[in-house]
């Protein structure tokens, strides 16, 4: 069933594991603020947000003007890209995370940003409302 | 399909829908702490934290002898009961909610005793990650 994936889902569920075995809790396609939508967010045990951004290919990761927005949501920032990705097309500086559909791999951090106490209070926030709200309209289906 | 809910299931999806309309993200089956579970945490828009115990019947309610020791892990406490439910059991000062499996309605607010900014921190942080695992297990596992 895999193979029913879109390519950006593929890294997602890779990276997502990949994080989830370093202790992470994430949260795809979330909203941090209006007119943003980051890939992953994924909270640690000490409260630490990171962010990444699945790019399937060039075209994908061209078509992304606001990537720099991102960085004021998080205290780290990834870029993940699957083996075939031309990886110089990268800022330098930015994080990098190779992925399959079944796993990843941490490649490079980029330099950790610590968010202000208030934005890390408003960005907890809004994770646990938006997983909470997604979890209990699948489980309210199913009932 | 309604049949097939368990007494308290069916009293947990009627307070959540409620609670959803005033604005809360529910989490069922929330573990603040080692040894505690509550049926309901709730997290409201401003980071407003309520619990809500499911007591399906006079049975169920005597059994739970450690009601008090959720409070000091919310802001509100209630208890949710349906119609048959002999509401003098419970304790005064605590608040009430009549539910069915498809709705619910607050009789009484019990008092509010606001949690200090490190445990409201605490708790908003594992609410998130735990919402989050869940929601990822099922994600994961549909694929």
């Amino acid at each position: 069933m895999d193979y029913d994936l879109l390519p950006g889902q593929r890294l997602t569920r890779g990276v997502s594991r990949h994080l989830e075995s370093l202790g992470f809790a994430c949260v795809p396609e979330f909203v941090p603020t209006r007119g943003l939508r980051v890939d992953i967010a994924a909270i640690g045990r000490s409260g630490e947000i990171w962010v990444v951004e699945c790019k399937s290919c060039r075209a994908d990761f061209m078509a992304d003007h606001k990537w720099d927005g991102y960085l004021p949501w998080c205290d780290r920032f990834f870029w993940a890209v699957d083996a075939d990705f031309p990886q110089e097309l990268l800022p330098d500086g930015t994080g990098l995370i190779l992925a399959d559909a079944w796993d990843a791999e941490i490649l490079r951090e980029g330099p950790e940003s610590r968010l202000a106490p208030a934005r890390r209070k408003a960005v907890t926030l809004k994770l646990a409302r938006t997983a909470a709200e997604r979890l209990r309209r699948l489980e309210d289906a199913a009932f």
